[in-house]
């Protein structure tokens, strides 16, 4: 697994990289990369539109499905990594801070098994 | 930096780990994360949403503005973690992949400095 | 059911006046009134999100959802009418057009009971 | 202008006589339309993410442009009726009802020619 022998870092490097020769920084405001990461969002979201939840996790091993799921997935984080990049914010240090804080918020013994109380 | 010395599957764990404490994973659906995404994305597009371009680049250097942006961030790819878990998809290959074929798709020399040709 | 007795283009006049009393008008780019869209479908499609499909139809009978699912269905309305007076196209106009191509897309023989043939 | 002649209700008649000819009533869940909702509406962001505010309003005024977004337009009005349709919504109603509480929340004179005070 590529994952666990990859740093967020490099991952930046390899998509600014491909933006820088391109020239496409000027086209990169956050508002036009936010934008871009809702509609390859809705992207990835349009795969599991007309299936149920079951179903859905039943999709991406079809063949045929789990490439071009994995593309989308793909495009999603090309633009947060890139938005990352715009708005010079850490994703790492961003994650730990907003999971800290989610901790708080949704007591675990309170919230187990339930998103609601 | 933590980008530069945190892997991705470091990070997934720190959400698998918060997932499991509160037994949700039979709320993770590949259906229901790809909304959860979507959803968040919204919320983060919502800071630029009545701003151009320009001024959406400074937004975030605004005290009280870098830390609700950033925790924004974090939500959106905690979803994408979480969706890369669910689909048992690694994101660090996806993205290379994407990107090669980006890179077949947008020749550097021929999209210099614009989007459409 | 006022639906049965009011014209798009009364509801469109009910929005502009809104709009014209708050001199909103220069706020309403078309980028910006898509991204407001965006952002007001995510607030609705929130509420479904970690019901599945059948729960999501029982939903809006529970007291104290029916109105604020009303509400978020109310702001898509008013973003879609804004634009469309943006972009000066008339919704009727454009929804019958769009039906007649879906109509020779999906043949009824042809698609009746699945999306995918 | 066809707005100023066609009921919401003429509207719902149309999107749910097609639908009806092809049964596809058991595929519109709410959440579902709710997430069709959003991919539509991507879409039609998707024709203004490059371009800024000024340039969005020029872009439907382009040879080839207009009758897409127009589409887009009404794919997006299409989901909202089936929407409205299965959730027993009266859309005219909801509009009204919702216009009225904006009306509170953002007084004329203390927003004109802002969005936030």
């Amino acid at each position: 697994m590529a994952d666990a022998a990859t740093t967020v870092a490099e991952l930046k490097d390899v998509v600014r990289h491909f933006v820088e020769e391109r020239a496409w920084q000027p086209f990169h405001a956050p508002k036009n990369l936010a934008m871009g990461l809702a509609v390859e969002t809705a992207e990835l979201m349009e795969h599991f539109l007309w299936v149920d939840g079951a179903a859905s996790s039943e999709l991406v091993k079809q063949p045929g499905k789990r490439e071009p799921i994995a593309d989308e997935l793909a495009d999603v984080f090309c633009y947060l990594l890139n938005l990352s990049m715009a708005l010079d914010i850490d994703l790492s240090d961003a994650l730990r801070t907003k999971m800290a804080k989610n901790a708080l918020k949704y007591p675990a013994e309170k919230y187990r098994g339930k998103y609601t109380v």
